[in-house]
């Protein structure tokens, strides 16, 4: 059984388990380790052919059956677990070997593993895998970052396991150090944009327009049918459609109205404040998640004030602006992750082509979508691009659809139906478009009580006010 | 010389010699010491009788002329530099002395530098002052953190040359570790929080209702006779009315549109992420800085994109619903800082008296304003309160308000007009007194994708679907 094993694999888990399956599906032989004897029962299980997936809870039998250079997989939770894996892995390990972390590492975690591990002669990846369970099974797609060279060795693999875009791999070299973890964590940052968006144009097609589920099923699946083709869109279809096993009722209305996170939205979040990059349609996708965690002070909030009654609309045309708008703030949510992409890549050297990025998002992904075939070609037609708004292609898809994010906003503002993500789209892009920001103001206030100081509009230099009081 | 000051301060910019001219107004003597013989100088000179005012760029001299147990302020910038002058104070000082950190130090560096100093029986407070150079001469509001006993010593001084509300000092002792740079820091965030709304205000009245500066003087001057009475309105009026040294122009009109930040608003928004806690209109106020600064970027863009005539409004009528809409706004941005301190002092043991708190901001600091009596009173009637928006005192003035901020929001989605700040309070308000939000949906999403199981609304448990595909 040594030496004969392509692939290594820690963590049996769901996403351990079907990627492993995903692997020998795809003619390579796999080798699967947990500490956990059950699940490496429940592999041998399920992957028939020894010869093609085994499985071992013993660290040293794990090493020794694969092929040197090894290549060897985590797919366990990130944190401390992740180094103590590594501790374990350490002393059967030969130099050349490669270590592949396929969690939500953060990246300065990544960078430290990278650097401590180049120093005995492992080649270490952070490798964002993204598809949840289904995506592991049947072609997820995988952000690597770290050392071009040793790649090489892991390419054919990822490749050929990974989604295809019309035939082409959704994996790729990304950049060196922790350039894939830090691109799995924008994908993530994204996807709870999208999913913030999805959730409160339900609220309003809902509460304004009277939606019932099968409405709302039969409408999220016309919208999957064109532009705003994508996962996201799907499966809410599907969640509208799903019935409860315990009630008589829709699943969805029995779900309780508290949305978990574990951090990765977050530290989206946090890093553009770090880098100073704008991506409030993320920002207030966090604070929504925080703000439905408050169920009991918003049931008591809710008693003490009135809310004005959602005025009747026109359901078709209502349904038609939906779509436009979440278009249009789909389209921002992408931007603004793109956009912080972009900085991330100078400040931390990642070399990121952002064309690259979009191309293998365009499926196997939470956030795969039509319109990232569009996003590829932008990038691919202007590789230093600043922002998605400022490309020729986008222009027309933005002004096309701005209006009807005007009305929906204004509606849901007039009516008391919360819009914070739709409505941070639309104040972004009314703010990015502004030649003229009033923010003169702000400038005048911090030189006023502080002398921060300030620039001029007609001439170059720093100034200084002695304010009349 | 020696023994003789009861008082030391270290830098001596604009903020530390008004400072120690402010204790020297107050009775007490106060020593100087900076790096820079210029400073010190410039001190001793200004200062007069040197019983009462002196400086010496030499620490041991410094050190050697206070009084023990010696109270040193450092009044320097954040960073490495406040180590090295500790670095610097240690090997003079004895036991028992006092070193209060007045600077805009991150909590986590005060809590490391209080345990590092304890070892060596050295006090160290952080305490954060606000009221810019003004204040600092005059009266600022200070914020101490730091050990309750050794605080004692630095009372009488502080209470003296503290900002005085209706007699009573704006300095109170808040808690132990680093509670005083943190209300410091959240304070900072409810600043950029209301600059941001006074400034989206001033492009409404100025495009919509378009008002000269003499008359955004008038109406901001108008405004700080009422309600919205407050540091930051009145010197806002006082900005409209500055005339330009170099041009023929009103002051304001030639100053740059980037606004720049030192970090303490990014700071908020982050620690709040970590927290669990929504500050949607502090985190868009440090995104308008950031896009503020992209000036080359929305130059481009907005020549790419067209964007609606603002339609004609009542004037009178418009300027009346800014003010309400301004009011309601404020009103939800100290909310939103208020809620963040008190899950801050559980989380991190400051055991922070939240009314106490905004009766210190009264006056003296840079968000002093009429309506923190109110949000004093309504802690001091209930000091568990979760959120300002729970108070019964403040649901007359928020329910009697918000719809002028739903018309205002509308207007400005609708018109192009980007009210951010605005629109997050809006939607923090309706999303925050909602006692169902469409937040189920994304848990269904995130079970269906990620298997990350949900709650249901009619039976306890955690639950997971195979969800139907």
């Amino acid at each position: 059984m040594a030496d004969t094993y392509d692939f290594g694999l820690v963590g049996l888990g769901v996403m351990g388990r079907n990627f492993i399956l995903n692997v020998a599906d795809n003619g390579f032989s796999a080798f699967g380790n947990d500490l956990d004897e059950e699940k490496v029962s429940a592999l041998i299980k399920e992957g028939g052919d020894t010869a093609k997936v085994n499985a071992s809870s013993d660290v040293k039998t794990f090493v020794q059956a694969l092929t040197t250079p090894r290549k060897i997989m985590l797919l366990v939770p990130a944190g401390k677990i992740v180094d103590s894996v590594i501790e374990g892995l350490l002393p059967h390990l030969d130099e050349g070997d490669i270590i592949i972390d396929g969690g939500n590492s953060f990246y300065t975690d990544t960078d430290r593993r990278e650097a401590y591990l180049k120093e005995k002669g492992i080649n270490f990846f952070g490798a964002g895998v993204s598809g949840g369970a289904e995506g592991a099974r049947k072609g997820p797609s995988i952000m690597p970052g770290g050392s071009k060279e040793a790649y090489q060795h892991v390419k054919p693999i990822f490749e050929a396991v990974s989604a295809k875009y019309k035939g082409e791999p959704c994996v790729a070299y990304l950049g060196p150090k922790s350039a894939g973890n830090y691109v799995k964590m924008v994908h993530n940052g994204i996807e709870y944009g999208l999913m913030q968006l999805t959730s409160e144009i339900y609220d309003l097609l809902k509460k304004a327009g009277g939606l019932t589920n099968d409405e709302l099923h039969k409408t999220y699946s016309d919208w999957n049918e064109g532009r705003l083709q994508s996962f996201l869109v799907e499966i809410t279809s599907e969640i509208f459609d799903q019935k409860d096993d315990l009630t008589d009722n829709d699943l969805v209305d029995m779900i309780l109205d508290k949305a978990k996170q574990k951090g990765t939205g977050k530290w989206t979040s946090q890093n553009a404040m770090d880098l100073g990059i704008p991506v409030p349609t993320i920002d207030i996708a966090v604070s929504m998640r925080e703000i439905s965690a408050l169920k009991d002070e918003r049931v008591k909030a809710d008693e003490l004030y009135d809310r004005p009654s959602p005025k009747p609309v026109n359901k078709a045309d209502f349904t038609s602006k939906a779509e436009q708008a979440l278009y249009f703030a789909f389209i921002i949510t992408y931007a603004q992750g793109m956009h912080q992409l972009a900085d991330a890549s100078k400040e931390y050297g990642y070399e990121l082509e952002l064309g690259e990025i979009a191309k293998i998002w365009r499926a196997g992904c939470i956030i795969r979508a039509a319109m990232l075939a569009d996003i590829t070609e932008a990038y691919q037609a202007d590789e230093n691009l600043q922002n998605l708004l400022l490309s020729p292609s986008f222009v027309e898809k933005v002004q096309s659809t701005v209006d009807a994010a005007r009305e929906l906003v204004s509606y849901g503002a007039t009516n008391g139906i919360p819009l914070p993500g739709l409505s941070n789209a639309l104040t972004y892009f009314d703010a990015y478009t502004s030649s003229r920001l009033p923010l003169n103001l702000i400038q005048a206030q911090r030189d006023y009580f502080g002398s921060h100081t300030y620039e001029r509009l007609d001439r170059d230099g720093i100034f200084h006010t002695e304010w009349e009081r």
